[in-house]
């Protein structure tokens, strides 16, 4: 159906990036990206649902009601959250410039910033920012650009897959940013795809909300949902393929490999949460509904008493079964099941007689995988998650100073 | 109202308690504690909603629901929480062997347990120490009884309020547990009360789910519900006041004294947090309703963001702000104000030019006010919470092994 390549956010036809150092960074690293089809296309987003949403988020969900825009625009080292009237007449200063500079309309432009909260955008550095980037605009720019959007993240993330859709090539490829205050709802931090594709609008913005419910909305590294959280996708229609204007076949092969783009990127973000030394990949299965099994997974997902468990390499399973008790979810003790890698913990509610060196063996893993079976369903739900260890405490406790 | 006296557990007339070492822990310290009223008492319980909840919560609650109990016995070091019909037979078996040795009904004894989840009780250790508990039982043996219910804690917690119920002196005692696994719902980890009034068993039981959805219910450590929260109190009426039989002046006292009890056993539960090394009191105001208020003050409790910044010692206020967007709560960014201690940082979801030294000094301190007044509504609550240490890592990375 669909086929990893080689390549970033440039890779589908007609996208330009770049990811430039505005001098934004303490650490003097890229800070500024822009993502531009040199073609009109379609978008949609999916944002944030706290309540102190960002002022980037403020301008971003406009351009998506629209469903069309030719460009990102993105800074790292300050998220402009809290930051009232001026915050959102600078995010809009960003857009309008680089749509200036672009030979394009500010409402087509998205807008996204990560970052400590609370402070203004230092506008003259972005600025200069912004005329930089556009000139470094290419279509080798993707990976600088994965670079610049990065705050506390070890590594960028990135990837593209290629699909056919009726017979004709077409790309899907995305960078994300994660790492701190990662526990989305309907995004994760931040998100940025893009396809050469033809989708009508409001076909991508179903296959984005419906793709980024089971791929960035089931990642937690810390159980806050940040102020800033986006997901956008641009669709520029360059690779030619038969416009997706119904839910045809076209469209759930799009669909598929659009979750693909997603669910890679999730995971990667989850993978390099705050200070993890582990990748945690928890399934909650034979439960009531979806919904059950996604608050029984994120309930385990969030425990710090898990996550230090898990990072002190320590099998005290009782703390995965109690998080799945106090989770909401419908739970009867005697039927839920419980593994660690492939070893049975937990059986009608009771531990089992395991073979503990086997897991501590597991326990030793960087990637482990947590399997619970609640068995009153026979709905399942997949969460990516990390440990928490000293770092995480190191990165958090000295992150504004 | 009331006055605080010097004593323990077994200040109240006609109580008795033990606290001796049975070898359960691996540290050798106390672990099993006896709570005895030598007169027959009415008693009330308040346990955990965790669907896991463990073994002893499950006989406990039978013993509250007929409202008359004599005795509490306890043990530290396991939990016996996720132990199936072994773990019920367990409790039901210390329970039968405390009532034996004191001639009383084993529905009469609330049993407790804490410690490890998943591992069945040493019953051979358990019974030789509840016979030499019963053994050491005295009017001074409440000290003890508070040492031996801790796991991880490192103090015990004990109060004592004295008042005046028409013209009689009564007095209620508390001890507590605490430390990890503190985000009660319905009670914290455990709690015991003991009182002389007497006072009858339904109001005894509306008095004490009143106050301890202000008290108990509003710490968090780390957002992780226990398998065995527990808070039980006995009143044994051997102070000679009136019964207090209706909702009248005398319950009005009783009920106020008890929220004392309850709040300062409380405090002294998130002040003992796992590797805390910050009191943490936040007040959300202005709320819509108290539920709001209590969710918003919880989501900022809980955020191991903000914990880790306070921690840090840094006035990294955006991830408070942050916390309270995603509560849940009804919040409108603009009429959002918060303080650290004196010094508002934030007016209209913006932060202020507050004065950076000042702050900074608060931070400096052991016990630290955050106060959010959302500006939508006329309801208050506090929660007590703790900073998230290096130690608190260690401390749960090495708790099993």
């Amino acid at each position: 159906m669909f086929e990893k390549i080689n390549g970033t956010i440039t890779a589908p036809k007609g996208f330009k990036a770049a990811g430039i150092k505005a001098g934004i960074k303490k650490s003097g690293k890229e800070d500024v990206a822009i993502i531009y089809s040199t073609v009109p296309a379609v978008a949609a987003g999916v944002f944030t649902l706290n309540t102190m949403a960002a002022a980037p988020v403020v301008v971003s969900r406009k351009v998506a009601e629209k469903g069309l825009a030719s460009a990102v625009v993105v800074n790292s080292g300050c998220a402009n959250a809290c930051t009232g009237a001026q915050g959102l007449a600078d995010a809009e200063a960003m857009a309008a410039l680089t749509a200036e500079l672009l030979g394009i309309k500010a409402e087509e432009v998205f807008v996204a910033s990560t970052g400590i909260i609370g402070v203004n955008l230092p506008m003259a550095k972005i600025k200069a920012g912004i005329q930089k980037a556009v000139t470094a605009l290419s279509e080798e720019g993707g990976e600088n650009a994965s670079k610049a959007i990065l705050t506390t993240d070890t590594f960028g993330k990135s990837c593209v897959y290629e699909l056919s859709l009726s017979g004709v090539s077409v790309k899907i490829a995305g960078i994300a940013k994660g790492s701190g205050m990662i526990h989305p709802n309907m995004a994760t931090m931040l998100g940025f795809i893009t396809t050469d594709a033809a989708i009508a609008a409001p076909l991508l913005k179903q296959a984005l909300t419906e793709v980024v419910n089971v791929s960035f909305n089931m990642i937690s590294v810390d159980g806050d949902t940040s102020t800033n959280d986006m997901v956008t996708v641009l669709a520029n229609g360059a690779a030619g393929n038969p416009l997706i204007d119904s839910a045809n076949d076209d469209y759930a092969a799009f669909t598929a490999a659009l979750k693909q783009v997603c669910t890679e990127l999730a995971k990667l973000v989850a993978r390099d949460g705050e200070g993890a030394s582990k990748f945690l990949e928890i399934t909650v299965s034979g439960a009531a509904n979806f919904a059950d099994a996604k608050q029984a997974a994120m309930a385990i997902a969030k425990s710090p008493l898990v996550k230090t468990a898990f990072f002190g390499q320590d099998p005290n399973w009782g703390r995965i079964i109690c998080a799945v008790g106090y989770s909401g979810a419908q739970v009867i003790p005697e039927k839920t099941t419980m593994a660690i890698g492939d070893i049975t913990i937990v059986k009608q509610g009771m531990g089992t007689s395991y073979d503990e060196q086997a897991l501590r063996a597991i326990m030793l893993e960087h990637d482990i995988k947590v399997s619970v079976d609640l068995g009153v369903g026979t709905t399942e739900a997949t969460v990516w998650s990390c440990d928490f260890s000293y770092e995480y405490v190191k990165i958090n406790g000295e992150y504004h100073t």
